[in-house]
């Protein structure tokens, strides 16, 4: 490709490049599943940025996150595209371990590319705004993309939520994730702001199930029932946009759901075990169905509580619907009660939230038990496009 | 010790133990520096809880922190003595990755012990607020916890400072350190209260030479001066309270001074590398004093620019003294102008204070080039007493 690692561009000489820098692009084939990461002494790793879909939605969860929502100030699509061009030519150079300017910040230099995936959505307002049809968009609007419904107890902060573009950026180490969004940010000075961000500490939605289910700030295990990452016919039927679906420009794209949802972990924390395991549906310690063993015993959903958390959200109880679920627990400092502002980042990817978020979220809402416990604080909906191919752009298939 | 894994204490039967849980306590010397861990496919891994002085101090910085700063709500010193006794057996527990207790919260159960260390302090508030001594302490506190004066150019936010006690965790594992601080706040409650809290996604300064030193979001490497881990004799100098310097139950502790250091990203990104670097002292990719070639060179640092902040912080401009940082990067989202709310919340441990962070700090805060491009908004001191031995308890030279 003609580049740098992140240190040989900065290095006078050139000559001093890092061999641990060297990131191993292109290591995996377009369009296949990424091979489950090595647990341990994992070389330098670099995910495959193009492909038919965009990385970090089917790509084994990274373990750390930095998402940002942003606004865009410029005012004609020659110039949305042209932010949209810098962006992609910028994260094809970082999610292969490459700085993507002599300028760059510098903090991840000595890193290698750590899985870092950076993917992209636009949200309701990039396609019109108050009315506003801002960018020739109103009639390319997906009608999945169609705002969010107010549900009952939620309590939206304006300030966590919405956004005319989403980036999510996920690396196993993260500095590499912060300053992929940081960097991403510089380019668009004055073309984009940050309307707010969120830092997660540690995934609790694993995607792979052979590896230890990752636990929440409940402490239980999180994601045993999700999509794994290699079920290509779960993926079809439940994450990617199909062609029949439309409008043509999303083939291959994903709609993405974010809630910030805040723990009242003081609370779950005064209610007995036992109490904690009726509300999730499962067993603290070995995250076994209630009434089974292992945590991947097969269960008769209807055998648990009817209000438990696993059975309210089984597809069972959802006509077969499920989400790929790619959370984060987030840990953001105190408030003023001295209560931890802490929880779940909740990230979902699906092929029509109409269908899949909305309904399942309709009913936890008012009936699963587990809600006495959270309130649903921020959220943001984007549709994000397919994948990108060499010398395309994020969005081409919209904007091009 | 009699005690079993986190996994082990939860499991009805007790025959579930996962191998990987099983933390190897006790693995380290009493009183000896720990080796350094291996730097990848380490095993699980515990740091020695008792010894002469409180790990987390010359422990070799782990990658993650969790800080929180609690007020105390009881009002005797027997009761304070009760929660110190409570917060050390929960500690011994913990940082041998056993659970502390069976209501234990959950989120660390697979996890092994990853090295977490627990470090507690005294604030000044604890041997009188107000003027109120409430718990017989007034006599015993340190002249060197003297309260810091007002500094040039802070902005000191008081949700953000103080506290009667401190407690630093710090951890390879982010859910560790978490876990850790919000298991000590479950068993104080009612008893103590969180003032407020820190989350560090990374390290910023290394005492351990011979790894990669890594960089802060200035994108500097940061803390190639600073004291090693296993420098006995700079301990001894500059980090433990020796018996001479008095009071006697403050020997073989250290005083911590604790700085959220909110760095000006988006101005700093505007500066040519050439200013960063005559800003710093330093190159950008080797971290190289200017004129030299390697990050460990031997320098004057009477050639570096007069207000470069290596040369202003640096002992030789500071009548030799020197701080043990153990700082983190912090990123807490964004301000409602779209800057993000980042920077390094720093950690210094010190033999005194007013000899080494406060007249260090004033020069800095005056003369440092640096301080055009940070700003510090929250303050905490506290003295740490010395480390625990097998029975005592957190604070036992001082209440025992």
């Amino acid at each position: 490709m003609g580049s740098v690692s992140r240190r040989g561009l900065l290095t006078a000489s050139g000559a001093g490049v890092a061999a641990g820098a060297v990131a191993t692009a292109g290591a995996f084939l377009l369009g296949e599943p990424e091979p489950e990461p090595a647990a341990s002494a994992a070389p330098p790793q670099a995910v495959a940025f193009h492909g038919p879909h965009q990385a970090g939605i089917a790509t084994p969860v990274q373990d750390r996150l930095h998402f940002a929502a942003f606004d865009v100030a410029v005012s004609t699509r020659e110039e949305l595209v042209a932010l949209l061009v810098s962006w992609t030519r910028a994260a094809e150079a970082m999610t292969a371990g490459r700085v993507s300017a002599a300028d760059d910040s510098g903090e991840a230099l000595d890193l290698p590319a750590s899985r870092l995936t950076l993917t992209v959505g636009f949200g309701p307002t990039l396609f019109a705004r108050a009315g506003e049809d801002r960018f020739g968009l109103a009639a390319a609007r997906p009608p999945a993309l169609a705002d969010l419904p107010a549900f009952p107890g939620e309590k939206l902060d304006p300030a966590r939520g919405g956004g005319d573009l989403a980036v999510q950026a996920c690396a196993d180490d993260p500095q590499v994730a912060v300053h992929a969004v940081r960097t991403l940010a510089r380019i668009g000075l004055g073309r984009v702001s940050v309307r707010w961000s969120q830092l997660g500490y540690g995934k609790t939605s694993s995607t792979t199930p052979a590896e230890l289910t990752p636990r929440n700030l409940m402490g239980f295990k999180d994601g045993t029932g999700n999509i794994p990452y290699d079920d290509r016919a779960a993926l079809d039927e439940h994450v990617w946009v199909a062609a029949a679906d439309g409008p043509a420009w999303m083939t291959g794209g994903s709609y993405l759901v974010a809630r910030r949802i805040r723990m009242h972990l003081e609370a779950w924390d005064q209610v007995t075990r036992q109490d904690q395991e009726a509300t999730i549906g499962r067993t603290k310690t070995e995250g076994a169905p209630l009434g089974g063993k292992g945590e991947r015993d097969r269960f008769d959903p209807a055998a648990l509580p009817a209000d438990s958390h696993v059975r309210m959200a089984h597809p069972t109880a959802n006509g077969g619907v499920r989400l790929m679920r790619r959370g984060y627990s987030f840990v953001d400092g105190s408030d003023s009660q001295g209560r931890i502002d802490a929880g779940l980042f909740f990230l979902a990817y699906q092929r029509d939230p109409r269908r899949q978020f909305v309904p399942m979220q309709r009913r936890l809402a008012t009936g699963d038990r587990l809600s006495a416990y959270i309130r649903h604080v921020g959220s943001g909906l984007w549709a994000c496009p397919p994948g990108v191919s060499p010398g395309g752009y994020w969005g081409d298939t919209l904007l091009g």
